[in-house]
């Protein structure tokens, strides 16, 4: 039986791409937010979830961030780095000096802000509430485009008037498989856990992460979340190489743990390489 | 002669009402981005900048750091911080009832979730580019209203039909004033910066911080950004009490400057006390 995976909808984002890409065959569920897809997982709804965490040009994905570190239930059994790409789409027959209006989510407006202005700078640019609900209106109307994702270009019958427009062509976003277990150490894994420390206290941070350091144990990831109670309070969310089930891990972990005043292991999960999806 | 304000436009965003809580008698200029405030610090066009830096929900404000680590003549002279109220604006007579449409970027339309689904669950939500123009838009428009804040409903005419109506009460971005210099001691100061440390050898980052919390400087921001490089390379951007003329701090800013493949010192300035604005 195929599995159940949730992602953020419509069909045509970048979430259903990394989806179809964990799982060619898995039933895919569209939903209408990030937190939406770790509040399926965490209540049985959704075998797995796949959501973004991390982009390489705009950091941590706030509300996925929020929603897990409020699901004690869910824990992250997967990871998948997927190149950004924007297109410009439009529907059949247009030409690019045609185009009068340019839709889409302000975000990926401003992505591509450097192609519009070279290329389209006659154009109006309109707001949408998702890449893909731009595409899909941009199809239907005359003389407009959109800017999206090849999947939505798919999907909806547009056409495509210009690929790879995004400002940075280096653009990649990791994505997480997430399930109400983790995984089962295979030799080449990562860990990702966060933590609050004991506020105001000069050192105490420092005092933490030594916990990984002095055992070389490997930090590929650090990002630091305001708690959303005030600033200046910290939330760090930190992956490193290895499996918590390794014994040196386990050790830093109970010492991390030991010095902090929130803790949260969300698990460990096979290491992504890429070219190897 | 008032003192030229670059600030990210158009008037009613809450850079404006930062701006003129800095310095009422300031000429506003208002630019197209936040970046292009930085630019216009930099290049002479104004005397200094309002950008917003960090926000308690949000974390980092993506461009304006960006935009600061490129900037290498720009300083930080100075910071505030401000709470974030959402309110909800129509033109005048419009009862929250009868409203059909709702406007605003979508950011601020996701910081309102609640109160839509509780209050407005029968309106259309429609994206805008900004919520100054969602307003200015809004109160020309029968039976529709915006998300924005309350100096838009003040130069747009419009009427205030609910305030603070942002999901999360406690909601607070800090602003700083960019110049070409930062200010002398006053004996309550902070100090800003960022570094890079040698990529992928556990424990530089550890390194780093204890140069500080081994002298007892207390940091009171950490925060880390994608280098726009690659995932997994990160600057980091750092916050403590002390002034760069304090004969430990400047110990302490050597010894990091040391360890750092990247550094700079974007200043120092006197510390914001709440209620003292």
């Amino acid at each position: 039986m195929a599995r159940r995976f949730g992602y953020l909808g419509p069909p045509g984002t970048f979430s259903e791409q990394a989806a179809l890409s964990f799982d060619a065959a898995a039933e895919l569920v569209p939903l209408p937010s990030n937190a939406a897809v770790v509040a399926a997982v965490a209540a049985g709804s959704v075998d797995a979830g796949v959501v973004p965490i991390e982009n390489s040009l705009e950091g941590g994905v706030t509300d996925t961030l929020d929603a897990l570190l409020q699901a004690e239930q869910v824990f992250i059994s997967g990871e998948l780095v997927l190149p950004v790409e924007q297109l410009l789409i439009a529907g059949p027959g247009l030409r690019i000096e045609d185009v009068a209006v340019v839709m889409s989510h302000p975000q990926a407006l401003a992505q591509c802000r450097a192609f519009l202005e070279r290329r389209l700078s006659h154009a109006r640019l309109e707001a949408a509430l998702s890449t893909a609900a731009a595409v899909e209106s941009a199809v239907h109307t005359p003389r407009a485009a959109a800017i999206g994702t090849r999947r939505a270009a798919e999907l909806s019958g547009g056409a495509i008037l210009a690929e790879g427009i995004q400002d940075v062509a280096l653009n990649k976003t990791r994505f997480v498989v997430l399930a109400r277990q983790d995984r089962p150490p295979t030799g080449d894994d990562k860990t990702s856990i966060a933590f609050t420390t004991i506020h105001d206290r000069p050192g105490t941070l420092v005092d933490a992460l030594r916990q990984l350091s002095d055992r070389a144990i490997n930090m590929t990831r650090i990002e630091s979340r305001p708690s959303r109670q005030d600033l200046g309070i910290y939330i760090f969310l930190i992956d490193f190489q290895g499996h918590h089930d390794d014994p040196v891990v386990a050790e830093a972990l109970a010492a991390v743990r030991a010095r902090s005043h929130y803790f949260r292991l969300f698990g460990s999960y096979p290491r992504f390489v890429e070219g190897v999806a």
